[in-house]
């Protein structure tokens, strides 16, 4: 299936800004990317970027991947990838960084005109379309419009119920399960640029050394 | 197969304390508790409270539903049903309220001397154990700890990816989604107390009317 992977390549991660720098934050943005591709592609999908500018100068990009540039904002890139499919088209964000390839495939396995994955905090993380009625909506608590299109369209959304696929690394609290659970270039970069888990009486967080 | 719910029935969800009084926080842990009670009954298992008080004041606790008294911290507690389990033993956490049975009955079927739920942040949110070898420590993070326990016992464990059981409910910023996905008592236990969704250009929050 092909599987369309948005990414900002222009300003990515802004809410990561009080941790990262600019630089860093593409760094490791980029990261998150290329350990998205290689994992929709090990598991069985054909993945291809949607990207907010030319990625040709960025070292390390598979050169069969195909690379599409649309400066628009994510709904209307993503709604005309989906007017322009004639099968089924998945879209996973770029910034899965726990994603795993048994991941990727249950939701590319999973039956139904409209497979949804949840994200942490009202987004959609992953998508499944087979069926033409069914637009993308990004904006707000997405995963409430995205029901609700499906159901206004007449179709009964699949749910992939994962904790892998629904982190999205967005926030500085999304960091400690990059570091825990991460097993990619994400998890790689966070280590190398110095980033480790504190443990304290609640949850873990991460510091900066 | 018997599932453990620890239930903190002394001062629970201290994390929620600048959102809910003490009072609340009780009625609202108790709403999860009831939630998944029936939550792992549906999915084919035998519920049991391991609790640190007494609940027999409470109102609506299923009768049939055993409860135990351990005014221990968790760790000692659940270990001591794990020395007294002559069969598997499940442990599912009090907290998640947006199991359902779909994914309490995939954590119940998978294969496994031990099976672990990582919840979000660090800890472990449930847990099959099918081998005298394996004890728990739920201090720090604890989905670490118990990744080593078992890979010192020889043991691989099997890991459960789901959303829905890895959201547990400690702090604020967990209640949206609970009012996203939640379909029980918790969740009609936040509208009916006056909680609403907010959403802003991030992700979504709770406001209280």
């Amino acid at each position: 299936m092909r599987v369309v992977v948005p990414f900002d390549a222009v300003d990515p991660k802004t809410r990561l800004g009080d941790r990262l720098d600019p630089a860093e934050r593409s760094s490791f943005a980029y990261a998150m990317l290329r350990d998205v591709l290689e994992v929709v592609r090990a598991a069985g999908g054909s993945p291809e970027v949607l990207s907010t500018a030319d990625l040709s100068s960025q070292a390390g990009l598979d050169h069969d991947v195909p690379v599409t540039i649309d400066e628009r904002p994510l709904t209307p890139a993503v709604n005309d990838r989906l007017d322009a499919a004639d099968d089924a088209l998945a879209v996973v964000m770029a910034d899965l960084a726990l994603a795993t390839p048994d991941a990727v495939a249950r939701l590319l396995a999973a039956d139904g005109r409209v497979v949804l994955v949840p994200g942490r905090g009202g987004g959609t993380n992953a998508l499944v379309v087979r069926d033409t009625a069914f637009r993308v909506d990004f904006h707000g608590a997405s995963i409430r419009d995205h029901r609700r299109i499906a159901a206004e369209a007449g179709i009964e959304p699949t749910i992939v119920d994962s904790y892998r696929l629904s982190t999205d690394v967005d926030e500085p609290t999304d960091l400690p399960e990059v570091l825990l659970h991460g097993e990619g270039r994400a998890a790689d970069w966070l280590r190398e640029n110095g980033f480790d888990l504190v443990v304290d009486d609640g949850r873990v967080a991460v510091a900066r050394e």
